[in-house]
């Protein structure tokens, strides 16, 4: 039962985003549909957000690695902040990489992260482009925002009402010719100078923990209101706390990647899910 | 970060109601609430409805194991049908005792369990009685019951209304007079002769996928429903499939128990919930 058969996960979480990581070293597991649903269901699998296959990157590509990441539905999916620091922290921890700067293939491009040899892990996020005003309704209650682009869309609300009141169990309302293909929605207070708290509604999932590209959203919008382009906050979502760097060109999120328990999947429910 | 450093877990369930097992073949490991309720967390944690402390009996017990079971909010809990059979299983598949017959002590007593080398699992859950008609109010549907001890209290309703309409969200209203303990309730149709399908909701919990006791109180119930007072049941849960043996003074589980995963939990996770 603890034996060697089987295939080898690691699970853990970023800020309460949680994932099971499938190492591949030799880039040749084949994962379908059915096993990633399988193991993301939370009573009859090991339960995760989403699955991320670690494998090495082909000859001749610009990174070393690549962060083949599926939603829990099985759908593959292009990137993901709270997933990839905890990649990350894999690929040193296991030693597959040396402490400091990895760069990752991922379906949304080449990503770089940086990992200390123990601690909070940095990843590169890409430019965030701010958009224009919209609004949303939550509960009867219409709330003012602004539409902010981190390669998927996000409409950020900053308010001064008690976000713990929010009642997010349904979908918010908003202007579908703004954000055709729906909208990650960010509720935001200030808590101080660069600092603010935020609850996110996920397009397609409900209420989550935390959101990696939310909360660069929001540290942009943030930023903008007090009319700055570029700028550092901390970010508390629901699940922990990180901290967003904004350039005119570029974001980083940095946050926490904790490995939970490491092990092997059960060969005969792998088999059963092929 | 695969490496020997950590605690070994088992994670697996019987009918999609889950548990991590903690084998402790030396009978020292010691388990915070903590850290159950942390290995529990479905998002910063493993995940699951209950821990169970896997151990060898002290000298001079009639039993050669011992089932140390947890709620995930980390309370004592005497038993639970569904985590027998897991256990069971882990101590056939772990080789710690040989396929067959095996005794283990639990805060509810000695039970025994009938371990094949492969397949379902069956427990011996002690004996059944059968109450006093109640009733329950479900989503303003009054819905007629008996009440049945299976160690814990339940009320079964057989009913002909479609169970997949029934609003199970909010408590059902019940007789505190009668269940001054609270109660778990059971909704149930008969698909045939000794074949029966049920829904349930748990006191402080809500509907869960299946209830080891709730599905012998409700072959209890609807045996005694057709005039019998022993006889076999087949109960289909929202979870999976079950059978369900009762005698005039005890009973069997008859379920699969499935192992979806090992390994080590990292010990620094560990540590951090001590």
């Amino acid at each position: 039962m603890s034996g060697p058969a089987g295939i080898e996960f690691v699970k853990g979480h970023g800020t309460e985003n949680d994932f099971v990581l499938l190492p591949d070293p030799t880039g040749t597991l084949e994962v379908s549909e059915s096993q990633v649903r399988a193991l993301c269901d939370r009573h009859a699998g090991i339960g995760a957000d989403g699955v991320i296959r670690v494998a090495p990157a082909r000859p001749g590509s610009a990174a070393a690695f690549v962060m083949d990441y599926r939603n829990a539905d099985g759908s593959l999916a292009e990137m993901c902040g709270n997933g990839a620091r905890l990649f990350a922290r894999f690929l040193v921890d296991a030693g597959w990489a040396p402490a400091g700067m990895v760069a990752f293939e991922t379906r949304g491009g080449i990503r770089t992260a940086n990992v200390p040899s123990s601690g909070e892990v940095t990843v590169e996020m890409g430019a965030v482009r701010l958009g224009r005003p919209s609004c949303t309704t939550v509960a009867g209650r219409e709330m003012h925002g602004v539409a902010v682009d981190v390669g998927n869309p996000h409409l950020v609300c900053l308010t001064d009402v008690d976000l713990g009141e929010l009642d997010l169990t349904a979908q918010p309302a908003f202007d579908p010719a703004a954000f055709p293909a729906g909208v990650n929605i960010e509720f935001v207070t200030v808590l101080g100078p660069g600092s603010v708290q935020m609850r996110v509604h996920e397009r397609g999932v409900g209420e989550t923990r935390s959101c990696g590209t939310g909360t660069v959203a929001v540290a942009a919008a943030y930023l903008s209101s007090i009319r700055r382009s570029a700028g550092t906050v901390r970010v508390a979502v629901p699940g922990g706390m990180v901290t967003v760097g904004i350039t005119d060109d570029d974001s980083t999120l940095t946050g926490p990647a904790v490995v939970v328990a490491s092990g092997t999947i059960d060969q005969g429910f792998w088999d059963r899910h092929r």
